[in-house]
């Protein structure tokens, strides 16, 4: 069999998107559907046969193919609730407890992550324990501090090859309801981003000030005339992703004075620039890449592949 | 003319709702009106037009009444944007800066409230001064906290009968977008009020965690088995009102150990019962009553009655 041949499905299905990969018997990404159809947009669509209309072309091309998926379509109220595997967790593991879900063969779901800790505070992830695998070199004991920005974005620390904690920050979804529902998106005029807009809302998220107080300045500095009101939108981004940091930052030591970061390049050059503020360098990651280079070694555990 | 004989119309027009009251040559409310007229349910309607339409029995039957306005409707993109008058501001003075409005005479806004710090931080009311001035006595020039919980809490400081410094926490319209549009709404099922959630939620605000973190544990708390769903809707209440609790007595001095809630009686339980952990006195006032009172003192000091 040539490198090109291909040998599964990869999908990452979160609450907002879904993302399918052709994956080659080297793990290579031969094709790929994406569509908006996150757990949020698909109430009362059937997950399997969405799943089935997506990857259609697929696998009439190819029979038989393995479909390994993770994220949200794991959690509680979506296709099929499989459990938290919980820190510390081996990050070459994952493949031993995967989910069977569906009516056709060999279609499975990824464990999710769960983090409880001695004060009672417990967090979980779904999805985002493939992509920090997909960042982790197999060969390697280092530890490595792995942020993971958006609608809940993740702060996830890696030791001698397992997840030994993490910690959500709501970040992304404030945003979004913050700019569409509340006040604050009233004398926002434009979407388009400001870097001037961004660098004032990340100032002012340094301040030790509330965030309950310091998220209505995105409407009174522009009653005040202190800040453009087509800036208004990424002040409140600004804000937001300043305070994810300084709390990212006192929530869990950063090994090595380095994070790597999985984002798109516009969030991961921001948080990039952020970080070098507090003289942390940050390695910026492909999403789609670590997704599929996830997947597909856990696919390898599980030999699926 | 009797006590009773009607002397003007009241009105506190804010983002949610219309409350008007028609007031005696005395201030006491002979009558009231109440619509979820506020201005987020109004777009595209005129002002002018439902306010005619919401008092008209009153004036049909009592000509000439004077119509005194407080609240959002002097805002920017509502009725007619009113400018604020700056902290320290004199609470005897409202009345002198009156602007009128719309085709028929007699009908006025009340100025807002804004306050500018030296680190740049800019704070504005509207509607909420005229409340503060409603608690006072104004024979009495002592120091006074006042807290108005709400979609904007406002925590003020009087003193020397002067609004002398004020500020913002955004926490019932967080608590509103959260629950209606945020994923920590997906498990609550039920928006019963529940002493324990609340409890529990108030116990997790007080920690120094950052409030994306901490409004997390509104999930994951449910799924750890450790909250019922149907207290997860006080727990986020909870959690919120705890944040604006820290945050307002960090963020200023509290006179005498005592403050004053405008607030309904729920509510104010809730914030009387959290700062008598602070070892704080509550003191509540009824909402309706401190708005006719200030509005009529406003309508006194502008000899409109």
């Amino acid at each position: 069999m040539s490198a090109a041949t291909p040998a599964m499905i990869a999908v990452d299905w979160g609450t907002t998107n879904f993302r399918a990969f052709l994956l080659s018997q080297s793990g290579e990404i031969l094709d790929r559907v994406f569509a908006r159809s996150g757990l949020q947009n698909i109430r009362g669509q059937k997950f399997e046969e969405l799943l089935m209309k997506e990857t259609l072309s697929w696998r009439n091309a190819h029979k038989n193919l393995p479909i390994l998926m993770s994220g949200m379509v794991g959690s509680r109220k979506a296709w099929l609730e499989v459990p938290y595997l919980e820190c510390p967790v081996e990050l070459n593991q994952f493949g031993h407890h995967l989910s069977a879900v569906g009516e056709r063969a060999n279609q499975w779901i990824v464990p999710g992550v769960s983090v409880a800790r001695d004060n009672a505070s417990f967090d979980v992830m779904r999805g985002e324990e493939v992509q920090i695998l997909g960042t982790v070199d197999p060969a390697s004991n280092d530890s490595r501090l792995i942020c993971l920005p958006g609608t809940h974005s993740k702060w996830a620390l890696v030791e001698d090859g397992k997840i030994s904690n993490f910690k959500t920050y709501m970040t992304g979804e404030l945003f979004v309801v913050l700019r569409k529902y509340s006040i604050l998106g009233h004398l926002m005029t434009s979407a388009k981003p400001d870097d001037q807009g961004f660098a004032q809302g990340y100032a002012w998220g340094k301040r030790p000030e509330s965030f309950l107080s310091q998220i209505f300045q995105t409407r009174t500095q522009v009653l005040a005339g202190n800040l453009s009101p087509k800036a208004a939108d990424s002040f409140l981004s600004g804000l937001l992703i300043s305070e994810e940091i300084k709390a990212g930052l006192s929530d869990i030591e950063v090994p090595n004075k380095s994070i790597t970061i999985i984002a798109n390049p516009r969030i991961a050059q921001q948080y990039a620039k952020c970080l070098a503020e507090y003289d942390i360098e940050a390695v910026v990651m492909n999403s789609d890449e670590v997704t599929t280079k996830g997947l597909f070694q856990v696919a390898q555990q599980a030999k699926l592949v």
